[in-house]
């Protein structure tokens, strides 16, 4: 482990964020607002350690990055990310403490929309812009970004882009990966500028546009308003947000593919169709219980709300158009269900992700019919092609994982006087990067309440999700810091 | 599939299960209570429909009976067997409807311990008798029993007893499988005796202590007495309790073994060094908890309530000694989290089971070594030995397979109206085979007042649960059906 390599690429990556402060920073500005100073401070003290960072490991070639070095750099990168996009908070007062300004630039920059503050609008605009922008960086990712914009990252980018972007098989539009960084970023800017566009046109203000579009794409959930979406009457900006909500939950390859002409691309692509599909039951079922159950009058009522919430839920991104907490159980229930499911693999969304899903019911599946027939070979196939039995022993190890850190870290929530559904809840939708959860932290509530040592056992779990659980739980691992 | 050899062994089952009526029926006739006339009456349906059963597949001919005959064969055996042990229940007017017949058969039957009754005190003894027998009866398998004491079953017998045994590989004490059933049965009945005579000694009435006896060695967790354990205030019950509940969670072949002069055989096998350090960390950790919250007074009766209560738990067991939905957060979670776990290979109890686990996640460890090493060649090792892939592939489909089912069916009881907790704790206590869950069907209340198809549903989680899930889902699969 070359720590030097390691040290070199956080001092890029402290620049970069510290330069993405100059956008919020504008804002105050223009406002002439209380958080210009706070700006000004976090942006000063993140270029000093991106400089000290840089001047320490000057000697570093950063080109031949090992696997194990891309796992730590990666983790490590997040942290610091989330140490320094949390400054403005600490230093706005928005927050009265640390842990509280880390909580939140975690829960911001691994799209999980998870808040501490208990009253968002009471804060300047720089501050609000600031937490999205965390999202939308996040959400495709910081690293993918850093390698999109900086070749000199390219040759030993490979790992890094691996350690960091989700997904059982990473893909690779090109064979270069610098390319295929900018391909991807160049349509997540498509689809975020078009979002804007109608969200605008429909009456929302622009600001507003911007970061409600920042928290959608990124599947991220933080509104600069306190009843979230849920504050507009307007069912139109349901149905936009909606709408982009299910593509961000999506693979952004077959969008590229889509906007290449490709027009088949979604629906020949058998996770597209399992996600769509799931989606579509769970919106018809939750329609049922909300218009029989007489929560809302009309059906179209029900459907706005109950797809809003759908779409908000299983693509990770805890949008809130009402309080799901007053909802039958069924639909309670079955949200918290979605939180585990997730969105797509290369989709910025969180969770176990539809395709492991269904290779893995695919596994069950072959397993019934091997009892049947013991000596029959039976493959897991995706679109086709043979899932190789490496690839699928790390899915269902994958699997075991998730659902063994979830119970454990709810547990260790339990332990600090959390109640049993509320450390069960906060824990599926922090470390599937949902957001809001059920219990004291469901959508009508925010984090604020939770111990100290809480906030740091979810912001964990925050990091495991995003950088889906392998990238960082490598490094607990004695083999990963032998020479 | 020849349903007359299926017919056949169900009407040999159901003379068995008729035959012991008979037991309770003895102790109606000592009290000349009221429910003589339920048990004549039931024995006399239950040989009807053994009689019926046997003339029908008259020429059927058991003795080379196929995989998938035997999959049918088992679980219809357990339905068989809950139809006609609730009779007795219904024809005493102990419950209300055939459906929670059924379900308090089942689970009797399935060691499950989860009752519909609300005042068990008020029932007679031969009923009260009845429901502790079914447990004991379930426990180590009434197909194994009928391969024990009906040698004709004999040569189909193997496929027979790998669809009803527990564990991921099948214990074969003796190449035979006759004499395998015969000496589990032989070291079942001989701890049992040995459980009864303990608790006889100590002071408990002869009923009682056989009751508490079947409920404990079954790990079913049935009581006569409305208050479970906890109705006695000598500590010494518990502790007897306790430790026969431990050890009908452990292997039955290794306590075969003690007996047969192996001293060394319980700490040498690894899945009981793993069962008992994970108990023991559970019971100091609870009893912690219990202790500073100030919950119990003394350490001491910390440390007795919390090892009975963690104990009856993991073991699957359900007996209660104290109302827990009162003790810590911390404790409430732990305890459903030990449900998921449940007891070991080849013991009475329930739940994925120890042995699984410990093998998962050597497998995750496996998965994150080979991310630092992609061309190791690594293997899961248990007792030194190499695990296959295809049974590790049997038992990451198991855990896969037992999530989503418990994942749906709480879905199901939610959308029954059943609350978010109680419809995890519900499922969580019967596909585990435990009992008592949190919420409303907490240790203090019962199942009573769960809608009737919320029963049907959590019925079939209990002998999904009780027969390891693949022998009930392999009859979903369309090809168990085909010519």
């Amino acid at each position: 482990m070359r720590f030097m390599v390691i040290l070199r690429v956080l001092g890029v990556l402290a620049a970069i964020i510290s330069v993405f402060m100059l956008w919020p920073l504008g804002w105050t500005l223009v406002d002439g607002s209380s958080d210009m100073l706070p700006f000004f401070k976090s942006i000063a003290v993140g270029l000093s350690v991106s400089v000290t960072l840089l001047l320490i490991s000057r000697k570093a070639k950063i080109r031949d990055i090992e696997v194990r070095e891309a796992f730590a750099t990666v983790t490590l990168s997040w942290v610091v990310a989330s140490i320094i996009g949390g400054l403005p908070y600490l230093f706005n007062g928005t927050v009265p403490t640390f842990t509280d300004a880390f909580f939140e630039a975690m829960s911001g920059f691994t799209t999980t929309g998870a808040s501490v503050l208990t009253d968002i609008q009471s804060n300047p605009r720089g501050i609000l812009f600031w937490r999205d922008l965390t999202h939308w960086l996040g959400g495709m990712g910081i690293i993918v970004l850093s390698l999109a914009v900086l070749p000199f990252l390219g040759v030993g980018g490979m790992q890094l882009y691996k350690a960091e972007v989700p997904g059982p098989v990473p893909e690779k539009l090109t064979p270069r990966i610098q390319q295929t960084a900018l391909l991807l970023w160049g349509v997540y800017v498509f689809l975020s500028a078009l979002e804007v566009a109608f969200l605008w046109v429909g009456g929302m203000n622009f600001f507003e546009s911007l970061t409600h579009t920042f928290g959608t794409m990124a599947t991220g959930g933080f509104s600069p308003l306190n009843g979230s979406i849920g504050q507009y009457k307007n069912p139109y900006f349901d149905w936009v947000i909606t709408v982009f909500m299910f593509l961000a939950g999506a693979n952004f390859a077959l969008h590229y593919m889509m906007l290449r002409g490709n027009l088949k691309a979604w629906w020949k692509d058998e996770e597209f169709r399992f996600y769509t599909i799931l989606t579509f039951l769970a919106i018809v079922t939750a329609t049922s219980f909300l218009y029989i159950s007489g929560t809302y009058g009309s059906l179209l009522k029900s459907l706005r709300y109950a797809a809003f919430q759908v779409v908000s839920i299983v693509t990770t991104t805890g949008y809130v158009t009402a309080d799901y907490e007053k909802w039958p159980f069924y639909v309670q229930y079955m949200l918290l269900f979605l939180m585990f499911v997730g969105g797509c693999a290369g989709s910025t969304g969180g969770g176990i992700k539809n395709l492991r899903i269904m290779l893995l019911l695919r596994h069950v599946r072959n397993e019934l019919k091997r009892l049947l027939h013991p000596s029959a070979v039976l493959h897991v196939r995706t679109g086709g092609q043979v899932v190789e039995r490496d690839v699928l022993g790390s899915i269902t190890a994958f699997f075991i994982l998730y659902i063994t850190l979830f119970a454990i870290a709810a547990l260790v929530m339990s332990a600090l006087g959390v109640d049993v559904l509320t450390s069960i809840a906060s824990v599926a939708a922090t470390i599937g990067n949902i957001g809001p959860g059920l219990g004291t932290v469901g959508p009508a509530e925010n984090y604020a309440h939770i111990p100290l040592l809480g906030k740091w056992v979810l912001s964990f779990c925050m990091l495991l999700g995003r950088l889906e659980i392998y990238t960082v739980m490598i490094l607990f691992m004695p083999e990963a810091w032998k020479k």
